[in-house]
């Protein structure tokens, strides 16, 4: 079970989770987020594994607010990575999303989940670090049928402790194409990345320090 | 923040949660549950206390199976309560149920979590134990800006502990209105309640034993 958004993260644990020895199922939420583009991107990649069935749930967060990514009044930082947490931060989001792979995966009989999240060429959101995989592992063991008769849940968090570049080294590897995947908080119309929120920094200047180009459509860089 | 599903249980919560001295947000989940009636349950509660926001979100989970609940092709049980976990039993119910209450409270800036759930007059489900709200409580303060950053959250089950006679008694003490609220599995077109699921066997009996007259709906009893 792949929590898949459609972004080079997520489009990695797919590929890991293949190359794992998986049947793979991907599961993606349509949360009110702006960025549209990542939900088709995450329907192409599942369509390229391809995986035994992909579901898309969609979920209006953006009633509850409180996130550039969900509530179109707040703008989305262009100005680089800070030491706080920015506002593109959407509250509890991780947590929904694992309890709705959790859900799922039971219904299945599906006792692995996978999700991209990464602890090092991040945002400091908190839903992305080791201890809170961890308590979400041991939680989802208290709550479930499966989980209190002897067939554990885990939580593979592959990408935890790897630099962006070392992610894009593992899925080059794995065979993932890039170019369908997208990352941005803030793209434009045709779905392009915009180059300066912190989705689009933290995998250019992954891709630049590798030596290649960012398959990825985005807006004309105004530097060159 | 309360957690309302229109059943006993939660229409209990509700009020306890004003008696706290809190100003009371509703969040209700449609998840493709058969018993719609809860939900319009739910929306009357909400009006009848009053609280400062009801927010209904909707989420198919019955496209991921799994439950009596939301899938209509299992049976709901009608023979009695038994030893072990029922097909009622909805996969991650009240992981997913947290996780967004989570994200409204931390949007909204509150941080007290009520759910009703009940460990001694229940169907058995893995979701209603202590060690899952401890953990889930555990989680949430890792999981978010404002529980990494001294705001932590306390989830509140003041029912836990409670027999659903207890239950009853407080929340007359609270003032709930009881006729209005729904808990049946399987209510008619009407939502009058089955008096044979889990649901209807708890609350009717524990009614009987106050010596009181559950004053919710229910067809009739073959049996008078």
């Amino acid at each position: 079970m792949v929590l898949l958004s459609g972004g080079l993260d997520s489009a990695t644990c797919l590929y890991r989770a293949r190359a794992d020895g998986h049947e793979v199922h991907a599961l993606s939420l349509r949360y009110g987020q702006r960025h549209g583009a990542e939900m088709a991107a995450a329907r192409t990649l599942a369509a390229a594994l391809p995986v035994a069935r992909h579901l898309e749930l969609t979920l209006d967060l953006g009633s509850m607010g409180g996130s550039a990514l969900t509530d179109p009044t707040i703008a989305v930082p262009k100005g680089g990575l800070t030491e706080t947490i920015p506002v593109t931060y959407v509250p509890a989001r991780n947590t929904i999303l694992l309890a709705l792979a959790l859900g799922w995966a039971e219904s299945l009989g599906a006792h692995d989940l996978y999700i991209g999240v990464n602890a090092l060429d991040y945002s400091g959101y908190p839903d992305c670090r080791p201890a809170f995989i961890a308590a979400f592992e041991q939680l989802a063991n208290l709550a479930t049928r499966d989980g209190v008769s002897g067939r554990p849940f885990r939580i593979h968090a592959p990408l935890l402790h790897l630099s962006k570049r070392a992610i894009i080294q593992e899925g080059l590897r794995l065979g993932v194409d890039y170019g369908l995947t997208r990352s941005c908080y803030d793209p434009d119309p045709a779905g392009r990345g915009c180059r300066l929120c912190d989705a689009c920094r933290l995998r250019l200047t992954a891709f630049a320090q590798l030596g290649l180009d960012d398959p990825a459509p985005y807006v004309p860089d105004p530097g060159r």
